[in-house]
């Protein structure tokens, strides 16, 4: 934003833009506006008219998005208005073209025979969205840096006790990229090669992953500049700064069973269906499900409650190994199971107190590990 | 229910019966089982066996639902289960044929390699759905009565200080049958030509009536019994059973203005988007928009909220009159126009006091009515 400076704050904007253009980056920045934040400034969105065309900008203080639009500028300016007020406008409007002109805090929105004027607030108290300068910089392929965290980051802790545990942890090293997440019950990993050229390793929010993967939607790649505190991601039309996590990411190889004792492969589908109707009678307690593992070549998945009642489904599998019995999280095990895109799977299980490790059948560079239950 | 109290109740049941099938009947009860009632007996569907078949019923006290299905009956019996967890469970199993067995009060459910228990209850204690015995009778046609429910039931209050408001006022008279439903702030008032037989006026409750509109989905056509407290709705597979609400239906007739100054033809659609945009501006007040009438031939829809901004839209019409400016709730202004299937609307008006009078453009056999606000 810094080299922009020189377009003087506070004065009033005017510009033509094709309504549906608009409409994209509004939609772009919708989810990182606040509804109701503590800091009313961080309900708005930031419009800003230069020569170059109009930039729609959103900060929640963690992420910041920018998006670039073309537009015919008749004055350049800057103004911020609450960007729910706006977003739900301009979704709601029909035509080609939409005028924004602002008077003082108060921005004129017209879009054929509709007029509308929302109260805004000056510019001045908007967060400045840093630029990352330096760092390193690498091209990035979309489709498969959006199908390599979507494979990890559900297993990324929702809560805040360990911060290094929210994010996704990014390793590029000697043509791999791998990506980890574990919120310490569970931990799932996916590798893909990729020239990115620097290697680098470090921790993104989830949320932030979340973003970058709505954001680059439809672009065939994206720059990714690794500063010391952000990342941020460049597309086309599209800015993304986000913090980095701070502080050192678990060794989480070293929890990874080297080998296991029984290997178990089942059916994806058949094994989900059964672990979706087993956490019926687990619900209203840990959620527990039991696997009895027979040698012979069968499954049986088992939960019980002695309110609601128990279940037993009985699954073929080929098993190598003197099986045994292992429980789980439900939840935990359906998460895995709607993350991997083949037919079946395999589990390697030791005894009942070591990890379960999940893979994908015929998947080497991709696991998913749950740590069991007591049952 | 009561002419087969000759089988015995707390014996066990055991029958087979088609998976999809039993899975539509309980999809059916679903809706009226209560999930957290403090009386837990409403929380479950109770289950019959009998030379017949399979019955399943639910009820929470203001509506029973039973359905009927074949089935390879082995015992005649009753047991009562939780509804949520039968629902869950039998909804999540594949298969062609679903075995249910009691034994006391606990539900054995197979299919396939699946068995599970359910804890139950005895049926002594769910109450009994009362038949509709004597009344009136009458055949009616299931596509036309949903279309008129559609048109008027969402105008019914979803406030208990003035029960009968909570229902649709029906009546059947001279080959007529009229559907009406008001909150006293709008009115919505549908007809249509049927042949059923015995004049007839009854207030049924709107939520009564929207289980009526499911459970008639497929059914050509089903019997309605009106009795003295109860209504019966008899379609091949499922009864529902409903009290009647009771108390005088207000005149609503003496409210609707018989003729209006000015008439305003507009498009449904374009109307429709106005409205909702204009309500982004009131949203956090009252809900207003002022309606500018110009004889001339155009209609401004207008919004303004101090804190948020304002907003008009100019829409082209066919006046007829003098014209001038009335306000609505946006709310009830949506909900009509949501039940109008015609491309164009009339609005009567009269000065800022009186209602408007909406009705879809070229029908005459209905009419929407909305208290204007002050403004």
């Amino acid at each position: 934003m810094n080299e922009e400076i020189s377009i003087k704050e506070g004065v009033d904007i005017s510009v033509s833009v094709v309504l549906d253009k608009i409409k994209g980056a509004l939609q772009g920045v919708e989810r990182v506006v606040s509804s109701r934040s503590t800091l009313p400034i961080l309900n708005n969105v930031l419009i800003r008219t230069s020569k170059n065309g109009v930039e729609v900008m959103a900060t929640d203080l963690e992420i910041g998005l920018r998006f670039f639009l073309g537009g015919k500028v008749e004055r350049e300016g800057v103004i911020t208005v609450p960007g729910r007020t706006l977003v739900s406008l301009v979704n709601s409007l029909h035509g080609d073209t939409l005028s924004l002109e602002s008077k003082g805090n108060i921005l004129q929105v017209s879009c054929g025979e509709t007029r509308a004027s929302i109260n805004g607030m000056p510019a001045d108290d908007f967060p400045v969205i840093p630029e990352v300068e330096g760092g390193k910089v690498v091209k990035v392929k979309s489709e498969q840096f959006k199908n390599l965290l979507s494979q990890v980051d559900f297993a990324a802790s929702g809560e805040d006790s360990r911060p290094v545990l929210t994010g996704v942890y990014l390793i590029y090293d000697g043509g791999t990229l791998t990506a980890v997440a574990t919120d310490s019950y569970r931990l799932s990993e996916a590798m893909a090669k990729d020239k990115l050229g620097e290697d680098f390793n470090v921790i993104i929010p989830a949320r932030t992953l979340q973003e970058v993967r709505r954001l680059v939607g439809e672009a065939a790649e994206f720059e990714l500049r690794i500063g010391e505190n952000q990342i941020m991601v460049i597309t086309d039309s599209a800015t993304l700064v986000s913090r980095i996590i701070e502080g050192e990411y678990p060794n989480y190889k070293q929890i990874i069973p080297p080998t296991s004792e029984t290997t178990i492969e089942m059916d994806v589908q058949e094994f989900s269906d059964a672990i979706k109707t087993a956490a019926i009678f687990s619900m209203e307690g840990s959620n527990t499900v039991r696997l009895n593992v027979a040698a012979s070549g069968l499954v049986e998945v088992v939960s019980e409650s002695s309110q609601v009642g128990n279940f037993t489904s009985k699954l073929k599998a080929e098993v190598k190994g003197p099986g045994g019995e292992i429980s789980f999280n439900a939840k935990y095990l359906l998460d895995g199971m709607n993350s991997f895109d083949t037919p079946r799977f395999t589990l390697g299980m030791t005894g009942k107190t070591a990890a379960g490790v999940f893979r994908p059948s015929g998947v080497e560079d991709r696991l998913y590990l749950v740590m069991p239950l007591r049952s």
